[in-house]
């Protein structure tokens, strides 16, 4: 019987042996240093029951796919103003395209291309303070996951990305003059690269990921992260907007929402079914991981957790 | 108890005495003339039960929801090798832009933009001849629906497309350049003008989606009309390029693949679950049914079919 | 002393031994099958003193060339009102760009680009009708030279440039979506690739520029072919927009208005001094004529015609 | 019999009872608070004859005209290498577009629009260093005006640019990320808000563009300033470029090579002729002061003076 432990298993023998690897983020060392080799995935159902393979416990730089989570504290914060300063749609550009701001005076298109993000990161430094802010990111996310305290933020990491971030220097000020920056400049990337900067585990990115495959509950405390009706909001980005200009491709290939970093980590939820973080390093053509969204077509193939999918068949989490 | 027939007949009743209610196409005089007040909704369910309400009946033009068949058609006859003519992503453009395909050298960012849909005609139209691909068409989508002889074409609407069809001859002759429109560029076209002039009922046009809602099978009859993959891959299209740069907020607001006609049409897809059609000739400034949409949003609201809910709660369609 | 004759004796030597000489367009086999060694000049100056040499009698397909006088047909005509269709300047732009039109309406940048030609012979078209605009361009260039029949169309290449002249088609659809072609697209463009087919020798197509380097008038009659104030018109736009995103070069190398064809011919005028006619069918990467433009840097450096020069020295034409 | 001295007397009435007189800069105090009525006008001759009217000596924020001077500097400095860095080509676009520069690999278009102008100021930083470049620019403008000491910055101006300059920081920062810019970008744009606080009355700035008219030599000194072929270079792009997007109704409607400024002042200049500054705060859609504009051209309408006439009438200075 194909049991969810063994596909997973299976899956992570296929990338070990995939010669096809990607390159790795080299724009700053940290992250150019990270060794193609390295593959991980962890799985969390609804009961709780986790399946980890690979380098599931491995700490890695989460990079965008903490765009998830800034989005979540601003839309709990904000609610529905907050689409007055970032809109709702995908970018059709690269995640770092100042093209479509001009055009549109200032707004990002979604809230996960750069400058989205940044603006994301605006709102939060506007309503908790530049410290502050920080300190509310991780209290956000300990609580959803067993080892709180391990969670953390790779300063050399934020320092590096603050040091070459030239082109969201170039994002912030760009929207500065259109009033969608409202901190000043520095304070606000200050935030945004420290939340690139978070580390985690596929086993701990995939607890925290819970809140959105439960429709906004803790699991493990059984409190309210946020509105069910704020999940599918973000589920709906991730699907459409979660991997740039390749949201599409990832849409038909794996049928799941997802976030991708550039650190090679994706977040993918199944609703009501599964909340699964994947790792490796090496990026594809549009900055995705390319293992990463092999294993996690691979897992849909399997399982049927497709959004798509008639008849779902749910694996037999033994 | 709450019924998915009372639920239906609540939303008709909502939208019956709704003041805002969008504008209708104006372009040719048949599209302009239709009566504002019009609004129908019909939905089939996976037993086959339907439930239909207000102008259920009424035949519209389809316009660009007739696109989810022709790319159904192409896909089924061409398989992987059709994404080497017509790309998979959101085109964060609006339907008719010219922009995107200089940049991109003549390949349409999706087929649901009207470039991708007239290189999906062209490939249509070399594979079954000009005339011969028309009559394909129908006999695509006649075996779906119950009364197959009353499903036509309004050859006026087509006739008078062609007249004002410059930005398509344009879209057309541009591509041509690039060598990705590859017959007589009228030919094309001609095809192109018949299909989007199809006219269906709400309750014809859920029909015809019900082997998207199956996984690619004919309900009526057991047959599979496409691969299960096939199917998911056009779902997953429509979810993400279905309302062109009204994409993201249809996936936030309704949570489901769906295709918007120009006429007012939209046909919507619950996979596993259930076909919806509605019809409100009125446009929103995308282009899509005011109405429509939110008829949508609200059948989504009460039934939690949204693909992006934790826990759904499937009505009983008693 | 360095004559006149001279210099033009030297440049032709220099221009007949280059090695790099670019590529023909190959578009069409009657332009791609001319000989790349080909090179004439023709120089006429205010007191109708003419100096040739090289091929300065083979008649060439003028092509874009013929777009000055196709302006200066429509300028004369339909005055200051022209600049609501076609605007005044530079695209910043390939020669077929339509990403400008979506952005700006249907307005081309300038009449130089092939959208803005269209709009121009359409103008003509609705001013003298289809055949008759062709009647009438004839009228307008024979006078100005000194064997008035041999200006002719070649056939030939109106025809196969009208069988793959996508792209034009395409502008012309584009523009006639937004109202700015106002005949039947194919009568319009039937006159733009007539226009476009005019053949002539450096020797004629010189003396047809004199009406520019004269300030209006033809030397050969005396009489007024345009106002001053238009023919200052011409070459400001000839001088800003006449080597499409080549023209900033252009006028930094050679300094003179000019205006190139794909043919591999330039019209350029020292105004009150010159009108000069080079042929070199070799195009650089922007389109222009390679030796072309060399013939005249080296013309200007010898003769101090260009316009930025505070010194001009004018040869002494013996 | 109409002399200069008279031409520009009547200039001077007409602007001074024009109604429509644009709008003042008013995105920094200094320039907002600027007298709307103001208009002044200067005019040197070869033979060192100047003629001035209205406010000639009041001095005025010069602003984007002393990117001519940066520009001479660095390409005395650099020689035809600084193409590599900037293009030579009109960008179509208004003067702070980020658009270009995304296409275009972070080179920009010219060095008149903005992006163009940092990148000279970056080269000019790199050259001779932060602070002494400042030295330098005013130890190249001294020597060409009678009274030197008077040329100076308006440090408020410079502050309050470099306070509210986001979107200039956008376009430094967004260049250094395709290593364009090549010293910290705070040091770049220090000098480069140093330049554009310039303040010069219409009398220095036109005795500072008489190097320009000379072919590159100081008339005061007869020292070269430039070489004749740099000189002719510089004046090509004030032609080209000098006005942002609206370059090409200004070389038609004057005809000169010249360079306005957001303060309101223009320096033309007529080579071989005379160099003229003019100076109305008010300014047009594009950017450029409207009365100025009306000026030049009345002045060129008396003199004949455009580049682009066949027969020029020198006016008579007395």
């Amino acid at each position: 019987m194909t049991t969810l432990a063994s596909i997973i298993v299976s899956i992570a023998e296929e990338m070990r042996t995939a010669s096809e690897r990607g390159a790795v983020a080299n724009y700053i060392p940290p992250l150019a240093r990270v060794d193609l080799d390295r593959f991980g995935m962890a799985v969390v159902g609804m009961d709780g029951a986790t399946h980890t393979v690979g380098d599931a416990e491995v700490p890695f730089s989460v990079q965008s796919v903490s765009k998830v989570f800034s989005l979540s504290m601003a839309l709990n914060t904000m609610g529905e103003e907050l689409w007055g300063r970032v809109r709702q749609e995908p970018s059709g550009s690269a995640f770092n395209s100042i093209v479509q701001l001009e055009n549109e005076h200032g707004i990002p298109r979604n809230p996960f291309i750069n400058a989205g993000a940044i603006v994301i990161a605006d709102i939060l430094v506007s309503r908790y303070g530049r410290e502050n802010a920080q300190t509310r990111l991780l209290e956000f996310l300990r609580p959803l996951v067993s080892d709180p305290a391990s969670i953390d933020i790779d300063t050399d990491v934020a320092r590096q990305e603050r040091a070459t971030g030239f082109r969201n220097m170039a994002l912030a000020n760009y929207m500065r003059t259109f009033g969608n920056i409202r901190n000043v400049v520095e304070d606000t990337l200050d935030f945004y690269f420290y939340q690139c900067a978070l580390t985690m585990s596929c086993h701990q990115l995939a607890q925290v990921g819970t809140y959105l495959m439960t429709g906004g509950r803790n699991p493990l405390t059984g409190e309210r992260v946020m509105s069910e009706r704020n999940a599918q909001t973000i589920l709906a980005l991730m699907m459409m907007c979660g991997h740039y200009d390749g949201s599409g491709a990832f849409a038909i290939r794996v049928g799941l929402p997802g976030k991708s970093g550039v650190g090679g980590g994706i977040l993918a939820v199944a609703p009501g079914v599964a909340s699964i973080a994947v790792w490796s390093p090496g990026l594809n053509a549009k900055g995705n991981s390319l293992l990463g969204t092999r294993a996690l077509e691979r897992l849909v193939q399997h399982t049927g957790w497709s959004v798509f999918r008639a008849n779902p068949w749910v694996a037999n989490p033994t």
